[in-house]
């Protein structure tokens, strides 16, 4: 199976899994449980869950059971772009072409979309009866991976340094900084707790965890280097947004050649990391490749 | 021990407990831990914490292994009440007699300090070694409890319908609703956690639970006559705010003398859920006193 219809099947399975997972957009309060929905189903590609379901296959896990774990990163997700987004942080109009979640339905709505979606992401994760042949130990190691990627030491560490930086000038260090909370810190823990679900071993956790710092790095990289050569439609929002913020990235600090090829430097390394596992691990490889492709 | 006394005492030890599961106001990005502790540390009277506390000792658990849980739902607490004071929620700018946390810090921190809080609190209940002697699964069904009561179907939920009804003419089950999510969601959770803790049987907790559920009442009824009677110095907020915004509340639909009486009969009833305990109990019947004894 190539990367492509391997991506579009997981992300077609993943969609069915959180609307399960979420109430419907007229369960009372309508308002909040609608926004949570218009922004959870705007067309994301879920790369967060199928990490998490790649790297819990490539241990040969039965996947099943992992669908609300990964649903659950999803979530957190989308909270923390519509908490970003709003008027006070990045003030982002536009989402994936579509109006974000506080010009549809007003900031106080956004805001408390975005708690609901983060609360609901730990309701899943220690709802009773749904993650059968799981420890409660691996549930809860599970839980303390997720928020602490989401916490301050991880994302909202990350927003809080990015804006504090935008239109000055920072060095690399606070560029590595922000990366690696931001973007890099959910999608570590998504491959992460892939391997806590599948029982990786403490030799495979540590090859996963490499190879999730790598693949989060590279996605970092590839996503600064498509706001400056992207296509607005591909996007789904302003190309050069980040340029205009005034807002540093790996390109301005090495240039797009250069970055392109870090990129693909950082991409091999992390499927050099995974030298140890089988074909089963092929998706985890697949993907790392695609993350890179997209900006050659 | 009187209860003043024993409030005081347990605040201490809250305030003790927090204190460490909270990093130092330094800590790297130093703006979003300073803002949380400042809100953290605003003089709240850790009422759901110390709710917890004596629920657990009144099954006759040694409570030191509590603290961090009982610690969680006043993180939680605090959250909600930066996000709720919001210039698109409640605007309000001054909580406790001190300029709220966004007014201190900035709209973009105090969303972002809020999230922290949040995320958080299931660092903390998800961390290893913290609660000793107590299973996984009980664990688990902590944090199910907390992220029920503080989610979409809890205080989200309850926030969410408060604010579109401001100015608004509501019912008394909105009115209801509003209450038992808003306030009464993470108070009920509060006293459950704590005989989740002590390993209720089946009938202590149901009882443990109808007595947090009318404790959650006969705080909010005291807590809307108190924004009519208190002293703005008590009250650390204007007098009558709940008015200026139009905001309904129980002396609203029911006038002030009925509203004290209904109070007395709902911590009466409180009481009355206890009495299959014994006197370790003490201090929840007390605090069901305490608390509408604050509007007499």
């Amino acid at each position: 199976m190539d990367i492509k219809t391997y991506l579009s099947r997981k992300k077609d399975i993943v969609d069915k899994a959180l609307d399960k997972l979420v109430p419907p957009a007229k369960t009372f309060p309508a308002s909040v449980h609608e926004a949570m929905r218009y922004s959870l189903f705007a067309g994301g590609k879920r790369v967060r869950p199928i990490l998490a379901i790649a790297a819990a296959e490539a241990l040969g896990a039965n996947t099943a059971g992992i669908l609300p774990i990964a649903g659950s990163l999803e979530l957190i997700h989308t909270y923390s772009l519509i908490h970003d987004d709003l008027p006070a942080m990045d003030d982002d109009d536009f989402r994936r072409g579509r109006p974000t979640c506080h010009r549809k339905y007003g900031e106080a709505i956004a805001i408390l979309a975005g708690d609901g979606l983060l609360n609901m992401a730990f309701e899943v994760l220690s709802a009773p009866g749904r993650q059968e042949g799981l420890s409660a130990d691996r549930r809860l190691a599970i839980i303390r991976e997720i928020s602490m990627a989401s916490g301050a030491f991880g994302m909202v560490g990350g927003q809080v340094v990015d804006m504090e930086s935008e239109g000055r000038e920072i060095d690399i260090p606070t560029l590595e900084y922000i990366h690696t909370r931001k973007t890099g810190a959910l999608i570590r823990a998504a491959v992460r707790v892939g391997a806590l679900y599948s029982r990786a071993g403490k030799r495979q956790f540590t090859a996963l965890t490499h190879y999730g710092e790598l693949v989060g790095l590279a996605f970092q990289i590839a996503d600064d280097i498509l706001d400056i050569t992207g296509k607005q439609e591909e996007l789904g929002k302003d190309v050069g947004s980040d340029l205009k913020k005034g807002k540093k990235t790996f390109p301005s600090f090495y240039g797009l050649e250069e970055s392109r090829r870090r990129a693909s430097e950082v991409a091999d390394k992390a499927i050099e990391s995974l030298k140890d596992f089988d074909r089963k691990a092929g998706p985890l490889r697949e993907l790392a490749k695609y993350i890179v492709n997209r900006v050659h």
